[in-house]
């Protein structure tokens, strides 16, 4: 039923429930699902069934089945409702040769159970240690794998997991707790996720107890493949209704977690029984459920008798408490985590709906005006505002909104202007003609259906307005664009942007790289691309890169740039690093800026996104860490291309040499 | 003509020399040739030509031609004769902007200079410490490059390369010294390796100072791409006749380059004039110069007017003393560093010719006779002598040199034997009928066409002989077959081998590693290859892997192995690590071994080469650094594989999961 009605946490609303291996799994998941629960999470076999190696025992041993028919679900129970679990005695790395060896055995026959159940998930204890061994038989597994994924049980705080509180398969946590204390988890994690070479269907479940590491230490896995948090009933504390409840830091990680899609599974005994006078309509209230859900509550009364139901509600409130989610962020979730080839403006002509959409960003085009409007009162004096007209040039003009702007911005400012519109796609043109006509812009708004680089200028430009910017600034050639028309400004002529710079900062995000990686080839390695980030953890504040300014009155102008880059990594713990996000923040007039650069990020702008620059293998980042990163702008005669590498704390290679991989046309 | 006539050091016997940019290549040539040298090394600009980056002059400024002309040398002696020089001035790194944009171009200048000549090589300057920047210029060339070579000079040695000897050119010896005192130079050649990505075509020449640095941080170039070794006339020390010689370092060290076709250049000018009375000849005949060499010696005496001579004769010294290489060694010598796949002996028939090469090995049939001659003593006593025959069960026959070396065993140890010959390869069962006849086998020798797993022997076998082991011992199935062959032998019965064991050591390996690469896929970075290990260089003592004991009375057989190794790279300085050298010791009976493990070779032996592992990206290994490596043995239905991983000093993926690029079919 989900933990609430909204739908823009995609499968997070769908919560699920840690069972033992009871009698009957029908009984077990009839009653998690009327608690509210939409999923078990259920062993695989009994967990107190260790089994020889088949390949121990004398040939013909009369073996039982080694665990309960699949007839017992049907196939979509066993698929949508069931998440399995390995058993947790498993350990392929003991010390005990015979452990090793039954382990493996068990290990392998689990998996290929759950496989056979086409369950969407299954849940592996945690990594020892040393888990080489463990690794290896994942990895092969995973090779083999048609659809389900494989979530290993990662304990939050390196502090040894709090004791099994009663449930018949807890063992896993005890075990954690042995042999993990002290090593931080997330190492753990880190180690298994190389050996198996970022497999994209190895994941990780969180296991919370009564501490929570620090801040940074969570936000570590924003940028990991986070699909479940187990949360233990032992950490709830209980409120002086008798109720559980959770303490301020785990309900604003669920939260997180909730907005992040990620799931939630509840797992123990119940530890609160609230007094009857509390009824459970009067408790839901008590926290704000609305109306129609108590009233739902109280049509389920009756089943109110399952103790964990006190529990689910608890989840349900914290889900539904979560802010509702922005107009803007309703648009952009489609874009989230999705890697686009950032445009190529000079060689491809964008197409009408590529317009529509950036003319959409108010926010923009109304900065854009500002800076018209303070520029336009900068460059003439109030006594010459009927006199004086200020020839203004829009270079890339597209369909209109910046001709728009800056007539709006000249209304605003009581100053005449004249607009030349230049813009070089000849359909967009067809739009400018017709946008003449109707928004009366004849006698102020000339068209020329040109490229800027090359228009021959009947008059030279007081101010050249132009939209040129990708998402690292320079990357769609606005400097070489703006050199090409800075010919027609005149000496004391302004150009709005006035400069721009852009931004780097190395980040965690498994699952763009993996997104990367799926292309299975070189070339898709050495391109950036424009994306939303949203699964992503950066690893360090951003630093400047390359900063253009314009006109640019150098003697040679010389738009190659290089930078070298030290980022002090200041995450709890180590971490890995996937590549680099990057920003830009322009200066268009003065004080008025357009960003994306997130410290100073011009607020309900959604033109641009971030851009990411992959690495082709991800790298282990120590605790305290420096990393040094150098990027290139380099420009051949007919491209512009990057190229980046690190070389602390390693050496990789030199991504993208020459453009071979990916270049913009000039 | 060349330091001497052995060919067997490859290019190693032509050596070369450092000239100045004088005004007349055609001289410079004429006269080193004349002096004996084979190709000159020269400056393709003359170096004190700085010359600002054609885009930071204004347009149409007049250039003159930045050198001479292509004319000046014909085709075949620029390709043939000449090694270029890249200017030593140029430094893309610098902290200067205009430094940085005029070495790129001269930079890039040169480089395509030096291609327009089809030079076979150009010699770099020494990197600086950040050198990303010249990085990315010689990635982005090598990435265009048809045949030329890049070398890039590094000093043997941290300390300041000695200063400038007068030579017009010699700037960039001060240059290393400057900017790369204190750094491990192999750092610096380490860093700009991997930025290019190990290309195959960038490589070493190393500048040898008068102080060699320590013994194994000289040994880490054997698994490096080194072409050329620079030794400047300023090393040299002089003997009490006033000749230049070299210490007994500095002659081990060349004497080795030598041995692996490692080529020399003399640099600097001479600072060494031997008196009058010592003629020419006389010199030569001193230092042991046989008789036809002095002759051409004396022919040539009117071209000692070179004041070079005297060293290019020394070299030629140094060259001809090494000690003639062995017949083992020339036949080995086209399998150096050829990586092959290992055989699947099971899977495919052998042909004739595979046959013959492994008989031809003496020394192995030889301690098979000891091993068995022991056997047959041990087994009968003197007084069982002619009552008692033992069965011996040749199993994998071959074409018969197994059953030949037990006959003569059983002759040097006059005890009766009856042999079974089981052979499944149909081919080599005509060869062993032929035998029976030919070489009297008959009433000795059965001759039996199976497959020795599946044979059901008419009696038991005393002693079970085989010859079934693989570079890495296991490899080819040794144990697999041996279990299914040992239903037929006597509970008290002996297997020859008793037991074997593998060994690993980490080793640096530019060239097999680069081998591998070529083939740009996964599948060649997860197959083990057999290859006569020749430019490599051992990162650590090796370590036991697998043993094996026959037979194996288990009550269940289990012949998978896991190993987690630990090395401790005692190199000095870094070292790069390239995947691992694998060998086997076998116990054939008692302390009667075959081995190819470095301590312990079998003198003379030559039908086992080593086997390489790869990794699929070299890593760098610090000084002092810990190695974690796991080594798997798998076993499938029908086959058997190994897969390998490395967990410390960092995490590498699962090489081979599943066997899914290399396995033997069983």
């Amino acid at each position: 039923m989900g933990l609430g009605k909204r739908i823009d946490f995609g499968d997070a609303k769908y919560a699920g429930v840690d069972v033992p291996f009871s009698c009957s799994i029908q009984d077990s998941l009839e009653s998690a699902l009327l608690c509210g629960f939409d999923f078990i999470m259920s062993p695989l076999v009994h967990p107190r069934y260790r089994r020889p190696a088949p390949s121990a025992l004398p040939r013909g041993t009369f073996q039982p089945p080694f665990t309960r028919s699949d007839l017992l679900l049907t196939s979509a129970q066993w698929s949508g409702q069931v998440v399995g679990k390995v058993s947790s005695w498993i350990d392929c790395d003991s010390a005990s040769p015979a452990l090793r060896r039954d382990s493996q055995a068990a290990l392998v026959q689990e998996l290929g159970w759950a496989a056979h159940l086409s369950l969407q998930a299954v849940v592996l204890p945690p990594p020892p240690q040393h888990a080489a061994n463990y690794a290896r038989i994942l990895n092969h597994t995973l090779g083999g794998l048609a659809t389900m994924s494989m979530w290993v049980r990662i304990p939050a705080a390196a502090a040894p997991a709090p004791a099994p509180s009663g449930g018949g398969d807890n063992g896993g946590g005890g075990h954690a707790g042995t042999s993990t204390a002290c090593v931080d988890p997330w190492e753990l994690w880190n180690q298994l996720r190389f050996l198996c070479h970022h497999h994209p269907r190895l994941a990780v479940v969180l296991e919370l107890g009564a501490d929570l590491p620090a801040e940074d230490n969570l936000h570590r896995w924003r940028g990991e493949p986070l699909k479940a948090v187990l949360v233990p009933t032992s950490v709830f504390t209980t409120n002086k209704r008798g109720y559980p409840t959770l303490s301020k830091r785990h309900q604003d990680f669920l939260s997180d977690c909730f907005r992040r899609g990620v799931q939630v599974v509840l797992s123990g005994n119940a530890q609160h029984a609230p007094p009857p006078e509390a009824a459970p309509s009067g408790g839901a209230a008590a926290r704000g459920l609305d109306g129609a859900v108590a009233a739902v509550a109280a049509a389920v009364a009756p089943l109110q008798a399952n103790p964990l139901r006190v529990y689910w509600e608890y989840l349900s409130y914290i889900f539904r408490k979560i802010e509702a989610t922005s107009e803007q962020e309703v648009l952009e979730m489609g874009y989230r985590d999705f890697l686009q080839s950032p445009l190529q403006p000079l060689q491809d002509n964008l197409e009408s709906q590529t317009y529509e959409t950036f003319e959409r960003d108010g926010t923009k085009y109304s900065t854009y005006e500002e800076a018209v409007y303070r520029c336009l009162l900068d460059r003439v004096p109030q006594e010459e505002a009927e006199s004086r007209t200020t020839v203004l040039m829009v270079v890339g003009a597209g369909r209109g909104p910046l001709v728009a702007a800056s007539l709006r911005a000249s209304v605003r400012a009581k100053r005449q202007i004249r607009v030349f519109a230049v813009e070089k796609n000849p359909n967009a043109v067809v739009t400018l003609q017709n946008r003449l006509v109707a928004d009366g812009w004849q006698g102020t708004v000339t068209i020329v259906p040109a490229d800027m680089r090359e228009w021959q200028a009947p008059e030279q430009a007081d101010i050249l307005v132009s939209e040129l910017l990708g998402s690292f600034g320079d990357n769609e050639l606005s400097p070489e664009c703006l050199d090409g028309a800075q010919r027609f400004l005149r000496p004391d002529g302004v150009s709005i942007p006035q400069a721009y710079t852009s931004y780097l900062q190395p980040i965690t995000s498994h699952k763009l790289w993996n997104d990367v990686r799926a292309h299975d080839d070189i070339e898709h390695f050495e391109t950036p691309y424009v994306v939303k980030l949203f699964k992503f953890h950066p690893l360090a504040p951003t630093q400047e890169v390359f900063t253009f300014e314009h006109p640019n009155r150098d003697h040679c102008i010389d738009n190659t740039r290089s930078a070298c880059l030290r980022f002090d990594c200041t995450t709890a713990g180590g971490a890995v690093c996937h590549g680099f996000a990057g920003y830009f923040d322009a200066q268009l007039y003065e004080d008025v800026h357009l960003s994306i650069h997130p410290p100073t990020h011009t607020p309900n702008m959604f033109s641009w996104f971030p851009i990411y620059f992959p690495l082709r293998l991800p790298f282990h980042l120590p605790q305290g860490a420096r990393m040094e990163v150098h990027m290139w702008r380099c420009e051949g005669q007919h491209k512009v291309w990057y190229e980046w590498a690190v070389t602390e704390p390693l050496t990789t290679c030199i991504h993208n040499p020459g453009g071979r991989s990916y270049y913009v046309g000039l």
